[in-house]
């Protein structure tokens, strides 16, 4: 048995339908042309906030019942999820706390600050970050909405295969970066359910392989903290939610190097004149150096977001 | 009477329908917010070509007759005309030439040369291009396709405008980016014919304003060749037949500082996700510099295109 169902996901789709986008699905000749198959970007660059993450956070925010939202809500993180929390929690008039280590980029920080969200900041070598969340909640009673390991996150972030399948039903495959797996996993019960004979890819950075590993071991396996420029990739380990629905419904996960993934991120600038984040990137690095399956003639990729700070889209433009 | 009416864009809109792309219309919280204003973004960073150059081409290209489609085109240019004279060209079927600089930017002498055209270097320093041209069309039989100055080419880029007031109707202004003036110009017929109240503007780099001066003289002024970074926008002078497009009908010319340029790339890079050429940005620099009047509440702003060498992307997201 799955954390969530397709249900979950349809649930998910009418709850958030009032506050996040309908993304674009993109399509470009070049692209075409390069990987040999007909490509379809789902652009969740575009989404609210920048990022996929708004969906998950939505759909968990949307479900609080009124004297829950009263209280709050909490989240830690250094990224995406931070500014998609904190943007959720303004559309349901609620306060959220943010519980960020001192050293996050300033841009992401600024972000979620500006959607009213309050900023606890803790030192990343001395304090723990979830004893900090913990001691907060106590106090507070607000609701924790975990990155990616909660049904009602990962319902929320299967919406975008559900809208992807919507305008493009006759998929061979589908595509989604690996995290923590809230993405993959959610797309992946969203789209087998939609459409059975669908193929499922997973796409990671090989610096970054815990969802490789785990799934030759069978196994959750947990690895060091890893150097890849894929900051919305960094998870130590598959989630506990997530790991099955992986095993069940994906046939592989697409290893990219880190050159590779700067190559797609200036692929992407340079010929689709479109802002994708180096996580967001790794799916589309996956068909543009032949490492999905050549009987794949049409897949779908979800680009999962386009924050990129200015001085590290420079140093990966610098590096071509 | 002008060169163009708008039966003549229209006529253009029914001849490119087919080949060139309906680019989207791009709206963004943060950038109302920004301005003030409900801003509405014609991306021809996403045409064919990655610029609103290729409605012009393509309308030339399509008026040939197939006798002079087997004599070929001829175009000079080192940017964005270049590519989409070759692209138009491809699609008809015709030979293309274009006389290029030997200095020219490579990717952009590659895409051309890419979509088939044969390039014929001169040097800058010591060689005449409209010489070239001439002798080149001479001998060939071939038809020229000048980048702004003509009827079929101005008519094709108003297309742009059309299809922007098809999706939004309302606009109190229209803004597109002064080279030649053959988008304004093209443009400004459009909207005045489908919407008689909007007020249309131009934009311009302070350092390349030979439209703004030739404004306040009455008479087309030519300038030294100006230092700007958009390179789209460095003619020396307005066109012969464009001029009057743009006296009769632009309310008035906003002059955008280089700096002013390259914050608006990065703002359309950081919050838009979207890749836009320095020329491109220009109009979107009025509206988030305060250039365009407080009355105006909404506006349709074309942005020119997306064809931006990875080193000065690197150099203007470095910049902030």
């Amino acid at each position: 048995m799955l954390a969530i169902n397709f249900a979950d996901v349809q649930t998910a789709a009418g709850r958030i339908a009032p506050w996040a986008h309908r993304t674009p699905v993109l399509t470009s000749k070049t692209l075409d042309r390069e990987t040999g198959k007909r490509v379809y970007l789902k652009a969740e660059n575009f989404q609210v906030g920048g990022a996929f993450k708004f969906r998950g956070a939505c759909n968990f925010v949307f479900s609080l019942s009124p004297e829950e939202l009263r209280r709050g809500v909490l989240a830690y993180s250094s990224g995406n999820h931070a500014q998609a929390v904190a943007l959720a929690a303004q559309r349901a008039g609620a306060k959220a706390t943010v519980v960020m280590p001192s050293d996050a980029p300033k841009a992401k920080a600024a972000a979620t600050a500006g959607a009213g969200a309050t900023i606890v900041h803790y030192d990343r070598m001395t304090e723990d970050r979830e004893a900090i969340c913990r001691r907060l909640a106590e106090e507070s009673g607000a609701a924790v909405i975990p990155p990616f390991d909660h049904p009602l996150t990962i319902a929320g972030q299967g919406t975008a295969a559900m809208e992807l399948l919507a305008e493009v039903p006759e998929l061979d495959a589908l595509v989604a970066c690996l995290g923590g797996g809230g993405l993959l996993g959610g797309c992946a019960v969203a789209a087998k359910a939609i459409r059975p004979g669908i193929r499922v890819f997973g796409a990671e950075p090989e610096l970054a392989n815990d969802f490789w590993q785990s799934l030759q071991k069978g196994e959750r396996v947990t690895i060091p903290p890893p150097p890849t420029i894929a900051d919305g990739l960094r998870t130590l380990a598959p989630g506990k939610l997530t790991f099955p629905m992986v095993q069940e419904h994906v046939e592989a996960v697409a290893l990219i190097s880190e050159d590779e993934i700067k190559a797609a991120v200036r692929f992407l600038l340079e010929r689709l004149k479109i802002v994708v984040e180096p996580s967001g990137a790794v799916g589309v690095a996956a068909a543009l150096f032949g490492k999905l399956p050549a009987d794949v003639a049409s897949v779908g990729i979800v680009i999962s977001g386009g924050n990129v700070d200015l001085d590290q889209l420079a140093e990966i433009c610098s590096a071509a």
